[in-house]
């Protein structure tokens, strides 16, 4: 039996999303820019599918704009955001565990000599919002926050930042990156006051290479990507169809994010039950976390090891986040747990698709790999 | 009857690439950066894909480096070329007919106060080494020329700037945006000093949404698409496998360079044969222009008009490149042609696949629409 429980790394496509990728490389494979039937043809899916991200965000066809990843998304509404405003003022608010496609543009802007707040979440993992109402100011151009956190699943509080951003005057365009969250938790931009979003499709079902950005139409931001003027001139290059008509068809095939939600949580208290009959085990996740996530360590046996001897009885978790192959988990060491604990820690991510099978045989496996491996 | 003749555009993904990204998406659809067994097999065929694209290179596999699309590859080459070569002074030259990818970067790099030297094609469309010899310099960076012009098929002399680079004592880098010109003409980088250069799988019946772009080993540029450290750090966001198992698939599908060229050469032929018996037609590309394209005016038939009435009758062609919807060709008005032949310029563009009879009916259909359409 295969367990597949590393979902914030990627998600198995849908049949859905492979038909549709597959009509669009066999039937509507024109360029979406060309004049004639087969380019209006293309065109037509890039259309419905626009229709079918705005939808998922309550928000206008013409807010959104493919991206090719969400790390495009995420560099695009960063670097365009601060490239739009940096007349204005010369502060940037962050977190301290955001994903490396933020931390790094927050390190190349720094470099730029833009100052770089970043709030460090909590021992919990929680982030304090007070903690970014004693930081902005009429100097902050670009609040950037995720929604929620790839490594521990920490739900930030997104939904208050744009008050606190008109409170202190404050010209600071909110961005918030919800590759995580995307269709887990209700993160509606136009409900709180999010000016800029990423979202990816790959962590929804979709194929990867394919993501968003929806941009406030009242907010005007510099493009990153440059080129022939696609996607409104704010993401250049020949639109990649078959990606994009694989992402509508996963994000219409996703269901209820609320009914969702409550399988996940009861098969995450399925797994967190049992989990406490296992000694030295410790949930790193803050309990109020996404229940799709779950952050634990199983001290004194190192992460990779874990990953390999649960790979080898087909149970599939990830140590951290995949982007982060190999270092030291900087989410883990921003919580300040101790060593032992981050040297420890493994992500088990669930999907809808996920059975109370596989969190039994994860269970089993996690047991199997105290006994083999734990050093005595 | 169906005549695809808009191949510049983009192309009918093959068979062999429709199923790498079917099996991609059922199969190996793990994200090739987790460790554990799915993100291997995924892994595995992400670099089986690289070693396809450096073999048609024949490179080295490490210095192929996936992109989301030629456009990326073109940003990435430029604003990393320069980046890393901007201390060494200020001068980037390169031609007043690239691809909007590579216009609007040197636009922006213009606008950041570099001294961009465009040099203009000739009348017949060509474009003179010596106007090369004569601006590289010692404070030249960058030198970003296209192989083959996607307008009018000019192929430009990427093969002898190398030479002029080192004879200068130049610092400068040679690009080349090889969109339209790869496995189509041989272009090989380490056989002309080439340090980068840009691809596209879309055009040589791969997916969309997908590119690569070659670095010389020796070679350092900064990355552009900052965040999880993908394809050596150079372009970050998780790996479009899909897409990328189906560009090596049909790249390993296109056949031999040379016997496709000989194909296509006949057709070409053929077509400009039955050309010559048609009043007011004039055609704009060189005579010794890439087989592939052949950029026409039908005087007196506004280019628009055309390509309706051609896709009226399912042949589908384009005015000028997709990506200039609607806005007159700079490239046939840095060619300095008349108005009344800019205004009535058409581009067929062939494959591998395009048949005689397509090229007959092509010919059928222009007689008929100067017969329908054009002003008496």
């Amino acid at each position: 039996m295969e367990c597949y429980l590393d979902n914030s790394a990627t998600t198995k496509p849908c049949k859905a999303a492979v038909e549709a990728v597959v009509s669009s490389l066999e039937n509507d494979w024109g360029n979406p820019s060309s004049i004639h039937q087969k380019g209006v043809n293309s065109f037509l899916v890039l259309g419905n599918s626009r229709k079918v991200i705005a939808k998922s965000l309550l928000c206008e066809n013409g807010e959104i704009y493919f991206t090719p990843s969400g790390t495009v998304a995420n560099n695009t509404a960063i670097f365009g955001a601060v490239n739009s405003l940096k007349r204005r003022g010369n502060k940037i608010v962050t977190t301290a565990f955001e994903h490396p496609s933020v931390q790094k543009c927050m390190d190349k802007l720094s470099d730029d000599g833009f100052e770089i707040v970043r709030i460090k979440p909590q021992k919990n993992g929680s982030i304090d919002v007070d903690d970014f109402e004693n930081v902005i100011d009429e100097n902050t151009i670009l609040v950037s926050l995720m929604a929620v956190n790839n490594e521990v699943g920490t739900i930030l509080p997104f939904d208050k930042i744009k008050k606190i951003i008109s409170k202190k005057n404050s010209p600071a365009l909110l961005h918030v990156d919800n590759v995580q969250g995307y269709l887990k938790i209700p993160v509606i931009p136009k409900n709180c006051g999010i000016d800029l979003l990423s979202v990816s499709a790959h962590k929804v079902h979709g194929p990867k290479g394919i993501g968003a950005l929806y941009i406030n139409k009242n907010v005007k931001i510099k493009p990153y990507v440059l080129g022939g003027g696609q996607e409104n001139s704010m993401c250049s290059g020949t639109q990649g169809t078959p990606a994009i008509a694989g992402f509508a068809a996963a994000v219409e095939d996703f269901g209820s994010t609320a009914d969702n939600l409550k399988k996940i949580e009861n098969l995450n208290l399925r797994f967190k039950e049992q989990l406490k009959s296992i000694d030295g085990v410790f949930v790193n996740s803050p309990d109020d976390a996404i229940p799709y996530i779950i952050n634990l360590s199983l001290t004194k046996i190192p992460s990779q090891v874990s990953v390999n001897y649960f790979s080898m009885n087909h149970v599939f978790i990830s140590a951290g986040s995949a982007c982060s192959k190999g270092h030291r988990s900087e989410v883990l060491s921003a919580m300040e747990l101790p060593p032992e604990r981050i040297d420890s820690a493994l992500r088990i991510s669930l999907s809808h698709n996920t059975t109370e099978l596989e969190i039994d045989r994860c269970i089993e496996v996690i047991k199997a790999s105290i006994s083999e491996l734990r050093k005595k």
